[in-house]
């Protein structure tokens, strides 16, 4: 159960274009470290549909990371689209954890109900999308984490193509 | 972050034959004002999807509103189609809503769970389906309320093409 | 609000092998029979998205039930496809179930979280995801049951092609 391989994408317009430090990617990887988990790819792409799609397929395609985790575009603002992209890839919805980030959230501030965020599976990889600052970010991966080794472990099956020797 | 502008459609058979007397869009305009906030448009539609859906492109790509808020039409009925309707027009789906509401209406009663609603966005505008009695509308309403001026805020945008001037 | 028809599908390869008790279907069955409502079939079959689909749509369609109830194949296993074969089924989501259902487990563990289970309506009859251990299943049923006549009730309709006479 342990072991992991994940990767972090950060979408930011500000953060792609080198004019805001990637803080919530940091955040994040930090956090995967601390688990003992490998990060194996750590990118900033702009709030573009078509550029978060293809990390996303490029994460669970062709490194086949066991975990995605995406920081930010999961407001209301009109270039928000970090949940379509993620919609786009998965095969499998998974909403317990945005469910369950949204709640622990909702006990902390009201504006946590307006987080899009999705979460699913694609293959043999889980794709769940954290909101984009950098405490928001660390605070939802926080309440996931726990159910988290038992998730990968499961997805990983006994046997079938999404096992590790 | 004031001055929106708010459509209100009610979706009941009897309402719509002046059968009912329409409480419920009534306590929402009546929410709404005490915001400070423009009603642009309230209307009543049988529980048809075909009715429900052309209001809500009305209200959302001719009126240009930035919130409509329907009630009734939400329920297990066979004829409770609007989150049916509401799905059909919107781009972006926005769980984060409904899901605040069912949690503190469950904290009422166990009941609250046969809410179907749904809510997301079209365009520049966020669509949230209330229940259809008065007192659940309000009461739902009012489990919202205190996101939405930062949410409707951020739909907006800065510049781009649903900024306003 | 009694005399509710009832199918219950267990989804297991093991199951459907014999080579495991189905001990999650009993045990629905038997919160079932404990609300004096009627168990018009009880099946097991494997994890086989096709399989589950055509019991679902065999006991809806054909068999006209209220309500049917699932055990088993809503985790993140490669095999667990359970939620897949409802969302093809059915023609209305119904969410407000197992939202309700993860947020009270989530209360006893953070696995919760991890539940994939899906709910909605197809015709005149509602479909519900439960876990797959005996334990979880009955007691994520113990969730709903307070909402389900009242539900059931509703679902029935005044006239129309769901009344009974």
């Amino acid at each position: 159960m342990g072991g992991y391989r994940v990767a972090i994408l950060t979408v930011s317009d500000k953060g792609s274009r080198g004019e805001r430090e990637d803080l919530s990617g940091l955040a994040v990887e930090e956090a995967v470290r601390g688990m003992g988990w490998r990060v194996e790819a750590r990118d900033i792409v702009p709030d573009e549909l078509g550029d978060i799609e293809a990390k996303l397929r490029h994460y669970c395609d062709e490194l086949g990371v066991d975990l995605v985790l995406t920081t930010g575009g999961t407001g209301l603002s009109p270039r928000d689209l970090t949940p379509e992209a993620t919609r786009r890839v998965i095969h499998r919805e998974a909403p317990g954890f945005v469910e369950a980030m949204r709640a622990a959230s909702l006990r902390v501030t009201p504006h946590a109900m307006l987080s899009r965020a999705a979460s699913g599976i694609r293959g043999c990889t889980l794709v769940v999308n954290l909101p984009g600052s950098p405490r928001g970010a660390r605070e939802n991966l926080e309440v996931i984490l726990p159910a988290l080794p038992h998730g990968l472990e499961k997805l990983r099956g006994d046997g079938g193509e999404c096992a590790t020797t």
